[in-house]
């Protein structure tokens, strides 16, 4: 007798991520309660299986959903409000002012719903994000069906988010109990940066990550700048300061990662953290290149990020898969560098560690989670696909996302939503654009 | 009474590069055989114009038909044949087997229309190519009504095209005679690289070019290999060596122009010459990053392309705009440097240049040919909009383009052409894939 199970996804190619390097053909993953119960051929399923819902991909690929390893998902109303500035033009003369004007819950809730629907359509299942208000990114993610994991973010000085490092960090764990029990949502402490966090506040970040165990998300060695000024008021560079702070270790994620000196890259690794990687943005803002290969080659664990859109402009793994790869490539003149398979390591596997739910998400595994992104390889002028890996990163871009699943539920599929009416949307365009508009000179 | 006139579009945002760095609203751009006849405001163009038709482009930017100033269309079909791959083993292992084995009259026509194809899908209007065979070229880009700048291919070494550089030049000229009279197609002459070309042949191609007034366009400087060979072999590097020939000057298009010393730059500005940057493909086969920003310091004219899909693998100038933005800016560490706008330039009114086209195309003004692309802005993920121009290079993909117009007929609108059949590409690929899969190793 068959057994009885809620979805099989028949897929042309299966491209689980895990193993390595491995492409599957005439696949069906097969989906119970939210997980893939089975990974077997086409013909095995259907002699197997009862499925209540059969869903064949004849002409996609199929692979883990996207991660999104760093992200500032309330952003994305910001995109483009300024563009083609130096970093400290763009944030105290447009972003900084932009933000005052608009900061508030519902500004987080409406804005994160915009970047989980955009994040959706371009095939990702799962965000890394830091921002005020995470309860408000919560509830955004939770409508869309997204998987988040929010950062309780900390720094020193007032938003209308909070007041100083203690009024953060409490309204961060009040946001945490809120969503606990929520399936889609973990946690990590997101202490902003260097930068604008304390010695003191550091610690407290530590202590508070080690007794609940929880990861620490922070930006780091973005900037020339960032790393000048630390030097000139602790007499240390941000990463030497972390260390001697004891924040390094496998639960602390760094974000950019620009510019590291060799010894500094050897500490990363020895320590096993974690790097996401934000080509776009750091190009954007003319931050630099961080040296991705050389990160790689010493083992640490690098994932990519799309940043927040207001220095993108878009929240779109593809776009960081292709640059991530080509850009390696080029900085180190040898074209075997990031070969597409590993370009979406980063985008899936790796990003899933870097948060600590690799047991969970980032491989097509039987026992994991079904986070699941289609991918159509049929139009005209991106054929013909002599290798589906190679088209996944070099040729196809996220409009060729069909299909995608967050814990076997599908959220997004050829432009609609499951949970996101598209007039809501623009609503929440219409209302807030105005206002930021003010705030771009 | 009103003038009788064929097409008026209506565009919500106009961007016509001339003059620079300008974003019209609600503008008509008024067209009669095939030219632009008037650009006026839309309340305006309805009181003096009787339309056969009228485009209402109500969330749209109208702009310039983008121009591809260095591409081999005929490879479309050769698209992840091969990636990730030393130059000299993606060459001599993958890419010339692969064409050894297909290459013929009818490869080079059926590949060329597939990236027609796909060029007017993403707003390209034409194409500077160079590949053998061009009448084929030709008669594809014919068919699919795009302008094409065909270069006529001279190298030193028999392929099935032909046998010596004398032969290579004679069917360069009886393809040439072939188009006369062809309103879309022009010519250049194409000596393939310094590195397949003696010196002889410069000469003789740069006495035609004279005679004739034709462009040159070659590749140069791509790679460091390159140069080194050229010191070892004639003592000079290849941009002395082609001086030294007499072939500097405002007709010298150079594709490439990764490595280039101080003096090369100054002397590039001197002459008044063009460079084609391609900034996908010299990552993606760790030729290296040209130095762009100091090109244009120095006042070079420095347009875009995609080189063949070979080595990309996208033929697509939404692509390259906004790397050779995001490169610039992360390279020089200055994120004012290739603001959007400029980068626009470089796929419009600086290929225009390149090619001596500058009098018909590469931007909207009055007395110029309509090749014309209107890019649709409003899906709610690429919005808020606060800027057109910026979005056209930050945010927006080619797959936002809704509409291509080559002399004022429609030749690509929302997944169809006007003169290709969906049917007509599923064959192509099926026809060639096969060929070209036996070559992948």
């Amino acid at each position: 007798m068959k057994k009885q199970v809620d979805l099989v996804i028949e897929a042309r190619w299966l491209c689980p991520i895990v193993p390595k390097n491995t492409l599957l053909e005439y696949q069906s993953v097969v989906i119970q309660s939210g997980k893939i119960v089975d990974i077997c051929a086409i013909t095995s399923a259907s002699d197997l299986y009862q499925a209540n819902e059969i869903v064949q991909l004849t002409e996609h690929v199929l692979i883990p959903g996207l991660i999104n390893l760093h992200t500032h998902a309330a952003m994305s109303l910001m995109r483009g409000v300024a563009d083609d500035l130096t970093l400290m033009t763009w944030l105290s003369e447009h972003i900084w002012p932009a933000e005052q004007a608009v900061l508030s819950e519902q500004y987080v809730q409406d804005a994160s719903l915009l970047a989980c629907a955009e994040m959706l359509s371009g095939g990702i299942t799962c965000f890394n994000d830091m921002y005020f208000y995470p309860k408000a990114t919560s509830v955004a993610a939770s409508q869309a069906g997204i998987r988040a994991n929010l950062g309780l973010v900390v720094l020193e000085f007032p938003t209308a988010y909070a007041t100083d490092a203690a009024d953060y960090l409490q309204k961060g764990f009040d946001a945490h109990d809120s969503w606990r029990g929520n399936p889609l949502i973990s946690t990590c402490i997101a202490p902003h940066a260097p930068y604008t966090v304390s010695n003191q506040t550091f610690e407290t970040v530590l202590t508070y990550a080690e007794q609940l165990g929880l990861g620490i998300h922070t930006h780091l060695h973005e900037t020339r700048d960032e790393i000048a000024q630390s030097q000139t008021e602790f007499g240390l560079r941000p990463l030497q300061r972390l260390a001697q702070l004891g924040l390094l270790g496998p639960n602390f994620l760094a974000a950019h990662g620009v510019h590291l000196i060799d010894s500094e890259i050897d500490m990363l690794a020895e320590f096993g953290c974690h790097i996401a990687h934000c080509p776009s943005s750091n190009l954007k803002l003319a931050s630099g290149i961080a040296p991705i290969s050389k990160l790689l080659a010493k083992g640490v664990n690098v994932g990519l990020g799309t940043d927040g859109a207001a220095s993108n402009n878009r929240l779109d793994l593809f776009a960081e898969m292709r640059l991530s790869a080509l850009l390696a490539k080029g900085m180190s003149e040898d074209a075997t560098v990031i070969p597409a398979h590993q370009a979406l390591e980063m985008a899936t596997i790796n990003a899933a560690k870097a948060m600590g739910l690799e047991d969970k998400i980032g491989s097509i595994e039987i026992g994991k989670l079904a986070d699941l992104t289609a991918v159509k390889l049929n139009e005209s002028i991106i054929n013909p696909c002599y290798d589906p890996i190679s088209h996944l990163v070099y040729t196809c871009g996220r409009e060729h996302v069909s299909h995608t699943w967050v814990t076997g539920e599908l959220r997004y599929s050829n432009g609609l939503y499951a949970n996101i009416e598209p007039l809501e949307l623009k609503e929440i365009i219409n209302m807030w654009q105005p206002k930021l508009q003010l705030h771009k000179h």
